[in-house]
């Protein structure tokens, strides 16, 4: 299997310096798909190269990264994908397609015990469903479902069911946002709402996007989508024959249980902190980051005014578990990112310890220093014009962060001036 | 005629608020286009509404933000486009599909010295080019061009003058980007690169984005379009007769003299900078605003090493001005805001005064200073996950601002010990 | 018994302005012990008068306060020290010298089972160290005291028995800083070191100042001492009959438990939150604050490198119950603020339970997160120049706060770019 | 003779570590008169240790320096006074004791042409009055000088003259400050204030203190005490005879002139900025920061509500010269320190060119830039509370500094949102 590997070159800005990196990588063969050059964000003074590169062995990778590092034909080597280098990760949010290939294949086969196993006309339209994702790109519309009576029937039920449960057990952002993606997004009992309504919404409240996702992602590539606000989402719906239970994500899951906190600005760079710190994380550090995912984006619940509330979408999309959570049976412990991660638990049945945030806020400082002493080596810093991420390994590609917190402390500043000035006049 | 306006009201969250502001509308036959909740990305207190209107008498308008204000209905009441009020401006990237009808008519109707007068044929291919523009939707891909023998050699004779010029009078960031656009957007004596390729290398750059104009837009909707790093370009081509001279902005004029100049993070900001002080500007600041704009963005000179650089467009595109404005004809003096907006200017001679520029990145700080000083009762920030724009009336708008502050600065801070560790361990 | 009160005006800089608000004192006879203006380090547009009055009946100045607010004769008052206002408290380190008249009488009165109760000339030597304290004014050189030969055999005692067990239990602080107090101070066996000279040394290291006290203070004028990075205290040595124990405190707990923390920067800004949170607090949250400093300052542990260590003055200063801190006897848990300032605990036996903290840095934003929710009208912000303190009331004096920053992170950003240089020159 | 010489040692944090750096000194019979470990400030893992040497020809230090880094005996090694390395400066505020032995003998020894040189008893008068600068230690009370009748006299005649023109004239801080000058330091025709007095109204303003001088400093020795805060200034008064005209610096100068800016935070924080940047500053330097000194510090006027206003000491305390400048004769330039500190000027005569500042604030920022751009290997951070000065010369020095910034950011967050509740609550 020939797995995505890019280089990332640091070139001083100096005649021939490409040149004399890109022929380390002709005299051993290696056959480059993809050269793009981009201005340095970060510095004038040099360019950033990707290479990507394809059907290459491993040991003849490694002989070049030692000769590039030897003859300093690059000032700055990092290759991504391959073996005990940093694992391969998308620099930039049109690279998200190229996740495409490593989506398992949940969304044509399902396992015997599946409500749907029997039933061939709803295993089509899954693979029909499918397809979409496969064929999405980034910048693309997200074609509609033509969802059918039946399917908007089961919709309807678990609507109701959750949503007469939400004033009581919900956290107060999906109380807030909700009314909201009825006006906006269509969402009600008779309708199923469609992800490219969804997405337009979620893009004029905190950025966030939706993709179209054939079916299961590797963890790390899902938690890489978070990184740049993206959110693979499954289209299809549960089998009707049992509209209160799923084996697997599906529409509703998203739509009821992720969607009205994307639309929270602070759950909104809760999720993305988790994504930026899955960037090229050890295999070890993404176990524990899923760990963290599914104690808070899943299984969360927080405290607000003194009472315990809801803000996990397995428990937003479950009413069953929703209860289960807010009774005295469950075991209710703070978060604690260093303890969360490392805490085992299972997959089949309702959870049997909760952790509690403080609040969101809280909860993103908390995972942004718990990351900050991940063992990677880089930091990372998302530029929301570029959609890109901007791998921070030397000191002087802090400068400009350094000047961006300079200007704006400036505005803010300018800000509080003008207001009081408004303020004394009014 | 019937101009857009939009009433920004900031409604407390508590039942009834938004229904007692709207019934002070209806009572007074106001006929609401569209409503638009939005949670406030700012404040979880509080819904935004944004309520646009339309063929309403002004002195209705009047009265009602008089009862509005009266009643306390709503707690910020900004009624955007009537008369001694703020002028409307678009709050978020897809408003920019209003500016439309604003375009004046240039694009069809040529003025009788025009090179392209008497050819009936090039009237039509310009009235072709420009429904590209009026079809143009946000989101939207930017429809290709299919350019002509004739048109491309046009293009051609340009671009080896200009590019054999740039070395020696050229800004260095325009140096260092032509080389990637060469690579990345086709850009060649045989080729006219097309708007799409041109926008996406942007958006990988700075986030700038390319929409296609009909024509020419006024001051102010230009200027409103750089505040969400959008850049209105035609894509026509000057009459094949004089490649070397055009009365007004083309294809080249865009693509020589701006383009390169977007691709630059500092230059990029420096143009939002006045785009985001052109929001709801007062005329006689759109006015100084625009004169900024043209001794900055369209005849810019700055030092570099010692010698004198172009940056402008107008001169990066004409290598008449070019050579005139590195000559020792023209008076050349200090960039200072508050003189420049002040300046008179010829538009259909060389310029007779330039004003150079220490920097970009001190260019945009003296702008925004500038800009901080102007007689608008509100600041601005920009918001680049959402593409809006949040105004900032109250200091409890602040309150956000200032986290995101904290959130960048610990972000700092964490970069540089994780940078700081790896140099150590190496 | 007549306290200290003080009267805050913010008067607007227009002339007439101050006498106007002076009438309405005399009007009322009140007796102005003291008037002090001072420019207002905040707005340049007001000046701040410090009025201290005496022996006023408490009606009369809720009376005086009602008059001022009703004829805005001042833009903002605030009366310190009157009831149901906010306690008085200093505002500059000079009033330190206020806090005197308040210090118990501990020093020259002794219980009947104190180990000196029944040794005339041990109290006689107290009360004769304890001048010195009373004595003592803001700016004066701390007078010498030349202890005993009895007195230094107990010193010496207690020394050796302490420092033998510090580098098992201490924290890493502790240990970092004692061989410096030895080179600088005149630690050791044989040498009571002298306040003055740890003044000294703490000046340089934090900014730390010790000034003598007769006695006890009550917990809010000793925490208020703090919010100065004062830390008052005592100099007589507990009865050499008992070298090993001593029921109040004594020079041996404040040199070996307190003096090695206050020369450790994160320590020391960790002591100066908890006093800044106690200026003007209520007696309720004067209680909680007493009880956070009993919890760290006094009894505190943290954990370092994966053992628990000791920093507590209370521990390093008990060979008796530093061992019984780090046995597995006591209860061990987490230090959260909102909890430990709720804690009851014992005063006459070993604490059955500690707090541990992650570390100081990370218990210093505790703190302050804590301090920010407490309910007290007002910010405050140290002005480390002045050495006074900033009442933070109304949005136009953060101003200058804000001000300050931009020029900080300017100044960080101009040194990261300097440093940088210097590395590539090298 | 022997100038002071500081050697500057990082010792990291290692057993045996200092012994063999010292061992090096002791090799070659270096004579160490002091010897002062500090815990670094800026970071827990190493030692900064302050050495002072005396008497040791040029070529042994060199060699050590030498031996001392190719042995890695020390981490960072900064000689201070040593030839080709950095000139020796203050790294605390005692270390300005140090400076006396540079003072000129002026105080002693008058030119034929001064009003006072054929008078004896003047002469011995001055002398006197010196001494009390001589025998000064920080730390101490300024002596009181007991002027005689003719002394309080000819400064009363001053006084009556300026402060009749200051309304004026002057900018509006000097006018801000004078009616507190006259209540707290007993600023009045009759009497010449003490030194004491102001110094301690001083440090209640801004924190700047008065060190009586025996004479001239040299320029060097003058700016390096404006990095503390430290203003040295004359305490004798010129000659009866000639009241109105001075050919030095005398008490009428100081208090008049200098003082009331002193107590002005915005310009107290542009002198401290000049004072930082003569640090270690080559000669070449120093002679630029005495240029841009004497241009705005001694000569300096600036814009206020459209009318030059005087800010300098030369100004403020020459009514002829004070006048002329407010004419039409001289030439006024904008303040633009690269243009201003290669200035030539007069030194007998009235200044035929002024310089003219926007605003203090706007001043300290340009001239922070200037300094930024120094040739100078570190930059330098004050640190307030120790007063002392921190070589910023590795990233790692900047850990603590951005760490601080993150603590103040999040202050300023705290304060606004606090502000904003009691707003909402009244």
């Amino acid at each position: 299997m020939s797995a995505s590997r890019t280089l990332l070159l640091t070139i001083p800005h100096r005649v021939g310096a490409l040149q004399k990196a890109l022929d380390v990588l002709g005299r051993n063969n290696i056959n480059i798909e993809r050269i793009e050059s981009r201005p340095s964000k970060l510095d004038k003074r040099i360019y950033d190269f990707v290479v990507d590169v394809k059907d290459v062995p491993e040991h003849t990778l490694n002989k070049c990264i030692d000769v590039l590092k030897e003859t300093k034909a690059a000032e700055s080597i990092t290759f991504l994908g391959v073996k005990d280098e940093i694992p391969w990760f998308p620099g930039k949010i049109s690279d998200l397609d190229k996740l495409k290939q490593e989506i398992l294949e949940a969304g044509a086969d399902l396992s015997s015990d599946h409500p749907g196993f029997n039933d061939q006309e709803y295993r089509n339209r899954r693979k029909q469903i499918a397809q979409i994702g496969l064929n999405y790109k980034h910048g693309d519309k997200i074609e509609r479902v033509k969802y059918t009576k039946e399917e908007t029937m089961a919709w309807g039920v678990i609507f109701n069911k959750l949503t007469s449960m939400y004033s009581k057990h919900a956290c107060k952002e999906v109380n807030y946002v909700m009314p909201m993606l009825k006006n906006n997004c269509g969402y009600s009992e008779n309708h199923i709402p469609q992800l490219q309504d969804i997405h337009e919404f979620l893009q004029d409240t905190t950025g966030f996007r939706i993709r179209p996702a054939a079916g299961l992602l590797t963890s790390r590539d899902f938690l890489n989508g978070l990184a740049f606000r993206v959110f693979h989402s499954t289209q299809y719906i549960r089998h009707h024959s049992q509209p209160l239970y799923t084996p697997e994500p599906d529409v509703v899951h998203e739509l009821m249980g992720h969607v009205p906190l994307f639309a929270d600005p602070d759950f909104a760079e809760f999720s993305q902190e988790i994504g930026l710190a899955s960037l090229g994380a050890s295999d070890r550090d993404i176990s524990r980051l899923a760990t963290l995912y599914w104690f808070t984006v899943e299984f969360g619940v927080c405290r607000q005014d003194g009472v315990r509330k809801a803000y996990g979408a397995g428990l937003l999309s479950s009413f069953g578990e929703l209860e289960h959570s807010m009774s005295d049976v469950p075991d209710i412990k703070p978060f604690e990112p260093d303890k969360v991660c490392e805490q085992t638990y299972p997959i089949t049945s309702f959870q049997p310890l909760y952790f509690e945030a403080e609040s969101f806020e809280r909860a993103k400082e908390q995972v942004k220093n718990w990351a900050a002493h991940m063992d990677r080596p880089f930091a990372v810093r998302y530029n929301p014009y570029t959609n890109s991420v901007e791998v921070l390994n030397h000191s002087y590609r802090l400068i400009p962060v350094a000047r961006d917190l300079c200007s704006k402390m400036e505005q803010l500043k300018n800000s509080m001036e003008k207001i009081i000035k408004l303020q004394e006049s009014s």
